[in-house]
């Protein structure tokens, strides 16, 4: 593994550290995923302890990992940190063949101050990273201004295009509230963006990896989990790395097919419910098992669909025990359906 | 290990199943924690597969569990599954002895419409569990108005007297809307009660325990981490049970020292700072390290203070490097000193 | 679930306590796997802290569980005790329908004593189990013959259809020594039977679940992972019992195809270098990748060949980069030849 | 983090990579523990496959990390590849005070050939590593042989000097037979040298970390667990590395305290029962402890305390339940009494 820091501003002490491993030779893939570490420091410093020891968590699980010191508040304001970062991403995406880095599957991290970058770079940045963990991050006014005023605050800007986010925190943190990555949650949740939370009963703020060598107060002895949690939903996200390339991604799970040119079980029962009559008549078995279901459980049948209007009809086939060849019976009559977006709006 | 079903209601099909294990004898504890299983099922059911998997999990961690099987609509509405609720609690606690529990480590877990019941017992009940799991929880008006008008909305009722809660949910959940565990959690956070929280990136409604043999659909891998989740979390609230018997809980962590008699390093720097000049003189070596770390940051150092003043003096010292010998001093010297509660309102 | 103990010799105080959990219903599965435990205690006592807590690690794990207390000392002496066992295990397999238990996965688990009688089960028994685990068990001469003489042991007796076992056991175990363990693998390799082994550093003897309301001593940290560790051995053997019932076994991932009826990739290097010429000709690609890697590696080709001659060729081709299209098209080519097994002694 | 390549011998190709991190400054310590890596390859090549992977797991894990590439069978024959490590080894020491190194905490991990090296430093080497992980490693003449002839065979080499050993293969390795592993753990039973052990059941040869994009073949999903297994394995024997410098070891619990000046309850019973009378008469408690045992359970008393003489007497003092301020008490008062060694002998 190569070591190399690149400066990218002198005056402004800006460096971009990159952790470079092989491709080929012994190994079977071409290309590694990515990740960017965005330490912390109340934008005055960038933390040791959230850089390094950051970056070989991910090296380690196949990642080329690069570290941003970008610009503190001595040296230079706001927009320079999110300037530094649109100018690592552009190194990293120019070098992209030269440091066997899969262009598409670039991640970054960041912790408090750093968060605060991290998820400005998920909502507003130009080159936004491809999924993003933000570590007891900053978000609200209030911890913003004090750090630097003029930041924005980044629960609101998401929107359709800001990345799915991954956050973790301590309920106890007292210097960032947990109310900054609650709000920050319930924007992603409300734009309807993917993401995972792991918020720990104690931890206080500033843990990094949680590791005993890294950490310097007591945690739960949960909080370490959060960095292999973080990879698992990376390669939800990215396929795992293997020996002879990426999986396919799986978090493509929870989507629906409603929008389509064709039908099929992965539409949505809302959706399904607005197509022609020959599409109800082939789904008579998923229809007799809900009517079984609510009579059952005391539910108004039409209550309960609208209530579970959002799940796929092959969820709920499964769940009203529609036989498994049916299914596959009835997807590939679908198949040959049109889908019927026009009745959707009317 | 015994199991027995005790009938409470048979004409409204109430249930509580006993699974009691020994103590003594081999054993070198007399007592231990109990948990009781709430299972979901949109109080028109209590599922199967969120009961006896559930209570098998934590009697393998050293619990006695107790399955509730409470009155579901189509034999008697609301308050009656809550006091069904009641009643279990008051049988645990009066057979407290002949079962080998401490009365004082009686916690709940609860799924879906039981997590509703869960999240009311923990808010509005007599008999309060002492912590409380609420497994994607019915928690806002929408859905629970769906399930059976006229119950209450947990979060609307969080206040001082709240148990610590632990949550688990899916974001892609379909059922029950992710936003029904965000509300909760920021109630729990407004009113600071303690909690820890675990959002999977995928795994709809439903999942239990997330085992193999247990879940219908397919989930992000890490769900299943929530079950020994939240056993650590009850061994900090609780203490671990071990051979001989439990050992101290270490939530008290994240308590300060502010309303005790006499100060100590556990109070918080807000506190702190409303004492004595004698107070101030002894603390003048973390003082100065505020300021050597302002400086270096390049902080304001009041408007520092103010931000970290939740945090206890202990943290702090740590923080800006004062020898941990003289913060045993100082700690010593503080013990003789009245705490003045009454400046604090000054 | 139900807890029921069936008393099977009232004078020797021999029962057998049966876990049985549900099935069918809300489980999409009729059939559960199963575990007998046998605690240990020098045969002199069946010590309660190797008998719940151990039925519950793996009835949490979907299994039905069984504590058989056999004959101790006092009471009888050997056989008794393994005819004790033989009688619990035709009783399982009676009751197989009603206790919805796969006769085909009955598995055993042992404890020091215990760990011999399951050892014993393993190897002379009339009802073997489908896999053993053998917890700290007495193996050798000197710790049999101090419980009790006249018994077997058990290393003696491993033959071709001993079942797989998997062994712990502490290294610094000062009442069974550690070599009982090590001379149970050895017998086991030398027979081909598969096995898993776990040796931790420091535990001593009689740990149990190791976890910490059960294990009496301090342990190294990563003795309580036998209990899962186990779990996922199981399923390989087992297959994983899922809410649809039981998948593949992949075990036989490690077995080779050297005595099926035609040939394919799973045939062993050393079997197929029997074969016709025809054979050795399709198979070019391979040789000239070994040749390859030979000549690198400064090896001699025959000598390698020797060397990796029980590897299949599968996986000698994948090691030596043959296009995984190419072993495909191998595979089906092999399928349509007969399998000389004859060549084979020649 | 620093990453150099120094040349040791370049017409050999014999280079150690060092990757270095840092110390002090926003870390609380001066020292880190050290990891040299040899990997593995039939003294025919040192691959990539089990060098930076494997470095960095234990850099992830705080410690300076060494890849070692060793003179290989074209370039030079044994003993070169155990001088290279001499050299390496020695190096490393000279470096201590510069690359943050705690020179008494230097461990070693091999693969294969370079597990053989590995095991060879650890008997037979001058500079021994304080610990030694070997993963498949060859060990026997057979396969020694076959990469080299004239190497030792380690496990004939085992003495009292031979560092504490962590062993890790698979049972169905077709490449280096699972006989290797067990004759070594054999050998350092029989010289009681401290090891821990973990076979797999599935997993062949040359499965590194079993990270996914390093392993080539599928394995048990178990094997993985090494890596973080050996960290906790060398937390016990170099204390943990925290943010305030090293823990105390832990493995000393296993050690007794028969060769200290004075007596304590570290001493095993088998010493203790060679002292003095009044030694004896204190101890009182414990052997009515053991009468009580030994008559419920049917025992001989002799019997039974020669069985557990390896025992220290804390230990049997616990298990017969002796009050813990008892213990506490008769250990103060053994401090008192001289260990009369010579008695031993007797």
């Amino acid at each position: 593994m190569r070591a190399e820091t690149i400066v990218l501003h002198e005056k402004r002490d800006v460096t971009l550290t990159a952790y470079i491993q092989e491709a080929e030779g012994e190994f079977g893939f071409t290309k590694r995923p990515a990740m960017l570490v965005l330490p912390g420091g109340g934008y005055a410093m960038c933390s040791d302890r959230e850089a390094d020891p950051v970056a070989l968590a991910y090296s380690k699980a196949g990642f080329q990992t690069f570290v941003l010191r970008y610009t503190v508040t001595s040296k230079g304001k706001w927009p320079l940190p999110l300037e530094d970062y649109e100018e690592a991403m552009e190194l990293i995406v120019k070098n992209a063949e030269a440091w066997h880095v899969d262009q598409d599957k670039i991640a970054a991290v960041g912790f408090s101050a750093g968060g605060h970058l991290c998820a400005c770079a998920a909502t507003v940045a130009e080159h936004k990273p491809a999924a993003a963990i933000l570590v007891y991050p900053a978000i609200l006014k209030e911890i913003c201004d004090l750090c630097q005023p003029g930041m924005p605050y980044p629960n609101e800007h998401v929107g359709k295009d800001t990345c799915p986010c991954f956050l973790v925190a301590a309920r106890d943190d007292r210097t960032v509230d947990i109310k900054n990555s609650l709000m920050m949650e319930l924007a992603l949740a409300e734009k309807g963006i993917p993401f995972e939370s792991h918020i720990y009963s104690y931890g206080g703020h500033g843990f990094s990896t949680a590791e005993q060598w890294v950490v310097t107060n007591s945690v739960s002895e949960r909080v370490p989990d959060w960095v292999p949690d973080s990879i698992g939903w990376l390669k939800e996200i990215f396929g795992a790395l293997t020996y002879k390339g990426f999986t396919e991604p799986n978090i493509a799970v929870s989507k629906n097919g409603d929008t389509a040119p064709v039908l099929a079980v992965s539409c949505s029962l809302k959706h399904i419910r607005k197509q022609s009559e020959e599409v109800q008549t082939l789904l008579k078995p998923m229809y007799d098992g809900i009517r079984i279901v609510a009579e059952a459980r005391g539910f108004d049948m039409e209550k309960l669909m609208d209530a579970v209007g959002n799940n796929t009809i092959r969820e709920i086939m499964e769940i009203v025990q529609v036989d498994a060849d049916a299914i596959v019976e009835i997807d590939k009559a679908l198949h040959g359906m049109v889908n019927r977006l026009e009745e959707r709006k009317g």
